[in-house]
């Protein structure tokens, strides 16, 4: 029996899956089914990788990628978000459980579930309270300049990979010091293995696709086969090894990584754990949050779908507490692999779900075969594939637009360079605000008059407009609100005591979107000081929302002037108010 | 020889001193110096007390009276702050300097030295750089709110000497829980003093001084009589107990103050030290001005004078500064000592100068006397003196004018009365933050029309406009940045999608007076849906600032449809450009 249409409506609204699912056909399985294969082939390596990146078992990535993607493809909103590990999550999991634990250590393991736990919370709960709109106040330049810099650290401490020597830090200054110093132990076959990885990965990003194309080959196989690539690397490199031996000459395998489905597991409930982890889950689940949402919108403009940024939230939390269950350790939505999955054909979220059956498949049955896969090779797939992010673009884009967006996205890559993730992007974040409000507290404030044969009024600095000495018209360009009210108090006192001429002050409010109490009381302190002058304070243009709210205090019958509607008709009557004065004198 | 004009203008800005001292006469030196006695009084057992609370020799009370106060004379701005050590600042240090020494110890005395010169340093550096703009974010609610929870909270502190018994806590709820606890131990000898002298106090205030001119005294005599009040309260407390040996009786009393000027001292200037009192001091430094210059504004505007937030930063590092090299601790701007300052009637500074030789004095040679006054009667003053301020008429005030503007003030005095002062200011300012972040990020957009027989464009819901179905105009009543860019691409793109008649999308950019990077990228976008879907985007009204800044960028090369100088431009082109087409449809 159907459900009565509203609980219907409600019920898809938490649930998309119960949407999509009805429309679901054999032409969409087919798409979703290829995608899935595709994505998968990419996953295993991108999984294993970014695991070693967090300072995991390699196993613990497969099962990030199991159960999280089930869990989206039923709560989530977007038609092709592949979720799982992604490099920058993995890089602050090492920083924040870093922290609490020595890599290696079971503790350390612990901590990386628990974190995936309370990150999982936190974005379930801004769900339900619909607290997706925070994420906004991380602004465009902020994130892209904190991705650039995430992928130059993610990049470098890679590097210890592909030179096989031990080196650590949490900021470039340390890592490179590190390398560095380690730099004489290198061992030269990891690095050729590391090298040739690299170079191999980065010829079949540019170079492979166009030449299957010119061998004849369909470019859609043609694409499908540039993007296995990696999995190629894995499986030469894994041969190479075996055959000659190599794990005793230096070079540094993955090892045994069990076999089996995802163990279930119980994250931490340590009130000391959480409390050391609660900021890092919070700064992961806001950074994944922000990095996903921003994917899945792009994809879903080019089809005309949408996402729903709150229903986003409770998807990705409800991955993140499966990976908590299941081994694994934070994941949120994929750049790289979501494009894929996109460019593959993924119509639904079941796509996701049946990549989860691929790589519980190969947890299953390929893990034996990736005993002597050197770690130089997943640190070359790290580096191809994090490189691609940085882009100093943004340096240059900002600075030729705004000022203070350059100021906070250098102070983020520089601060995420110097002293790691965490805080990096706090420092972007809480600078974009404050110079924001730094802005809003000292509004521009222009003198406006007539424009001829018009009833429009522009600033008279830089416009040839009508004026009157006996009136000045200020236009605000903001709303007035506690951090500007005195800064008002103080320009129009300096306006009109330079000038004994002045009869009347018209305070144009256009752009006035907003006077709260401090406003107010500054407003009617202008007003009793202007009286005291013998000048009467006029508004104009107020805004409907605006007015009603002056209408509740006692302002607008203290008010020495009137309110006109436009500034048209107070430059009218005020022009006839003072013309006979003016002959006068 | 005087100085020429702007040269004496800033050097009265720099050395306020040299200001209101041009003015100073026999008037304004009978009102300081009546203020300094009255602050005197209160001052010594309060100084005492608070090195005590530090965990400080006595003396070191008493020292940091004298010296800071004078230093605040000349470079502070506030006409009635009285500064001194106070009770927030003095738990700060305790807890600050408790990590480095022991209580009791020279290493501690001199850790307390070095704080306040880090702390003098640190506000004397941000009044140099103008940073005391930071101020302004304290809004006007926000500081009445907190005004009149720190008078409660003051207030109820009091109560347990008016009581004669032991009570403690930092907030209100522990404090009168303890007033309970230990109510059956009261005095009640000390209970009549306290009670008697209270209502000699209120009494004093409300009807001494019609009583005094009904009687045939001058005005001006009868307000300097009224204003002695509490030294009479003091004189006649102190000799009652002196005269019947109520000590003996459970009255507590100042008991013995050690003699002496202050010595000089020097402060730390270890490394080690320094950066572990780093924190602490900013810490100290910030919350201090935050109080003290809220203070400082709230009497300044009762009797409509200014104070200069960024000298005020010099006048308390200053007085820091003053304290680290006369062997006493951490000042700052004191609540109740600055109101009864200036309800005892200080007009200037001097009065702070006044108290500093009153203080020396006492120090020297009345402290004897002092060893008889009752704490009860100074608790009474402090009573009196901090309930003029309780107004919770704010309430009522931003409940009426302003939602948000009521929940940071009942958030303020909530927070200050439930967990102490220095939470409460803090998350009130937070809150107002946020709630303008808040708001700002969810821009009031009106959809316009022309007014008929004017230029103007009005709300279509609240005014009776033309409008043309091809043609939309939307008003954004707000700076467009990284919070908002994204609701406004929702917004439009909602607007456009349920009427399939438009042809043209204008942005009334009068109230924008700001497009930052993300917003920008925002505009893009919606462009680029728009031209999809074959609808024009225009913008009219930009202002000045935000054209330059989009010219500096693609926004205009790749802009669909015109920017017009005034909405009235565009409709009339518009609705010329759609006509023809209106009529063939």
């Amino acid at each position: 029996m159907p459900l009565p249409r509203p609980d219907r409506a409600r019920l898809e609204r938490h649930l998309p899956i119960l949407k999509w699912s009805r429309s679901y056909d054999r032409d969409t399985l087919t798409s979703d089914m290829v995608a899935a294969v595709i994505v998968t082939i990419m996953l295993i390596p991108q999984s294993l990788a970014y695991a070693l990146l967090a300072g995991l078992p390699p196993e613990m990535g497969l099962y990030a990628s199991i159960l999280p993607l089930v869990a989206y493809a039923i709560f989530g909103t977007s038609r092709a978000l592949a979720v799982g590990p992604v490099a920058v999550v993995s890089l602050m999991t090492a920083a924040a459980v870093g922290n609490l634990a020595l890599q290696g250590s079971a503790e350390y393991a612990a901590a990386a579930i628990t974190l995936a736990f309370i990150s999982g919370v936190i974005l379930t709960v801004m769900g339900i309270f619909r607290l997706g709109f925070l994420a906004n106040f991380l602004s465009h330049p902020v994130i892209a300049g904190f991705i650039t810099a995430s992928g130059i650290l993610i990049a470098t401490s890679q590097l210890k990979h592909i030179f096989g020597i031990d080196a650590q830090g949490h900021n470039l200054t340390q890592m490179v010091m590190s390398l560095f110093a380690h730099a004489p132990e290198t061992n030269l076959i990891t690095l050729a293995i590391g090298v040739a990885t690299t170079a191999f990965l980065f010829w079949v990003r540019k170079g492979l696709k166009p030449l299957l194309q010119d061998m004849g080959i369909a470019p859609r196989l043609a694409d499908i086969l540039a993007k296995a690539g990696p999995v190629a690397a894995v499986a030469l490199t894994t041969l190479a090894v075996w055959l000659f031996g190599l794990q005793d000459r230096g070079v540094r395998i993955v090892g045994e990584v069990p076999t089996g489905l995802p163990p279930l597991t119980l994250p931490g409930f340590s009130g000391e754990v959480w409390s050391s982890l609660f900021v890092s889950a919070l700064l992961i689940s806001v950074i994944g949050f922000v990095e996903s949402v921003s994917v899945a919108q792009t994809l879903a403009s080019r089809k005309r779908q949408r996402i729903v940024p709150d229903q986003e939230l409770v998807g990705l939390g409800a991955s993140n507490i499966a990976a908590a269950i299941s081994g694994g350790y934070p994941v949120t939505g994929g750049f790289a692999r979501s494009v894929v999955n996109f460019d593959a054909g993924a119509e639904t979220p079941a796509a996701g779900a049946f990549t989860a059956i691929g790589i519980a498949l190969a947890a299953l049955l390929l893990t034996p075969l990736l005993f002597f896969l050197p770690k130089a090779t997943l640190a070359a797939t790290i580096i191809v594939a994090v490189l691609s992010l940085v882009d100093f673009s943004i340096l240059s884009r900002t600075w030729s637009y705004s000022r203070v967006d350059f100021c906070a996205v250098a102070a983020t890559i520089l601060l995420t360079l110097g002293f790691g993730v965490e805080l990096g992007v706090s420092a972007g974040v809480i600078l974009s605000i404050g110079l924001f409000l730094y802005k809003t507290s000292r509004p521009h404030v222009a003198e406006v008059g007539l424009v001829p044969g018009s009833q429009h009024f522009r600033n008279i600095i830089r416009h040839k407009v009508q004026t009157n000495p006996a009136i000045v018209t200020l236009r605000i360009d903001e709303s007035l609100y506690f951090a500007n009210a005195r800064f008002l108090e103080d320009y129009v006192n300096d306006r009109v005591v330079r000038d004994t001429s002045i009869r009347h002050v018209v305070l144009m409010c256009s752009a006035v979107n907003e006077v709260d109490m401090s406003a107010l009381e500054s407003l009617e302190e202008i007003n009793r000081r202007l009286r005291d002058m013998d000048i009467s304070l006029h508004l104009s243009e107020v805004k409907g929302p605006v007015m009603d709210r002056l209408q509740r205090s006692h302002f607008l019958t203290d008010l020495s002037g009137r309110v006109y509607l436009s500034q048209y008709d107070a430059w009218r009557a005020l022009t006839q108010a003072t013309a006979p004065k003016a002959e006068a004198g």
